[in-house]
């Protein structure tokens, strides 16, 4: 761990906060020691509300690494990540995840990380955005001929 | 709900999967009975581990609508969210899911949804990819500047 990338992750975050383009979330990913990523949270200035900060910098990395992976890479966030940075956290696969403040402490300033983190664990049926399964014969046709393709690229 | 979006859905799937942009995933997002995004995975076609469908679309809609929020409109998705996705549909709000392939179906071809849906439930400092608090004290300064703002705009 390195004091210098988490206070990078912090001014990232009160440059883009003081600047009125979203929360108060910075991130930044660090490869052999050297900053290859990073990202504030951007989701009122852009009208993106996936644009996280995790979410941004993880975007930033793997265009410059041309690659899906973050492999070797270390993620310094200054928030525990919701539940949305979680899963792209694990799509990229980075080695290791370095995070400030708690999700509790983010649902003290009322965002709805914690929340969220509650109704992952809801029956599908019964969460507060109604879910319903619909056409799963055809939809599984897709999987279906997924499975059977020979030159595809995993990940 | 309405065949002919999940229809268009899984058609946006089956296009993507087969030019080798990414996995077997489409969504669809409808406002007033018209479509106003959309999206298939592009993963591996573009080096970007956030873009399934679901971020794909919801990035679209929220573009065509200048806004960071899905009021009144419906996500039409081939496959059960992901945790990533999910979140992303609790940040966007959405009035209404409709879902076709579950996680298990997912799983059965060998994509990770459901072992990141287990890892939410680990104890942080327990999971797969490492964890660890660090710095608390300088990011949680970040919130309270947030919360002495006074023109910011909630999400």
């Amino acid at each position: 761990m390195d004091n210098r990338f988490m206070q990078m992750a912090i001014d990232l975050a009160l440059k883009g906060m003081r600047k009125g383009e979203g929360g108060p979330f910075g991130a930044v990913i660090v490869k052999d020691g050297e900053i290859i990523g990073m990202g504030n949270n951007r989701v009122t200035g852009t009208n993106d509300p996936t644009a996280h900060a995790e979410v941004v910098a993880i975007r930033d990395a793997c265009q410059f690494l041309s690659d899906f992976q973050l492999t070797n890479c270390t993620l310094y966030t200054t928030c525990e990540p919701c539940p949305m940075c979680l899963g792209a956290i694990y799509w990229a696969r980075p080695d290791k995840v370095y995070y400030g403040c708690t999700r509790h402490d983010a649902a003290a300033i009322e965002f709805d990380d914690d929340f969220i983190y509650q109704e992952m664990n809801v029956p599908i049926h019964n969460r507060k955005i109604p879910m319903e399964p619909f056409m799963r014969t055809e939809a599984l046709q897709l999987f279906g001929e997924w499975s059977t393709l020979s030159d595809k690229t995993l990940y």
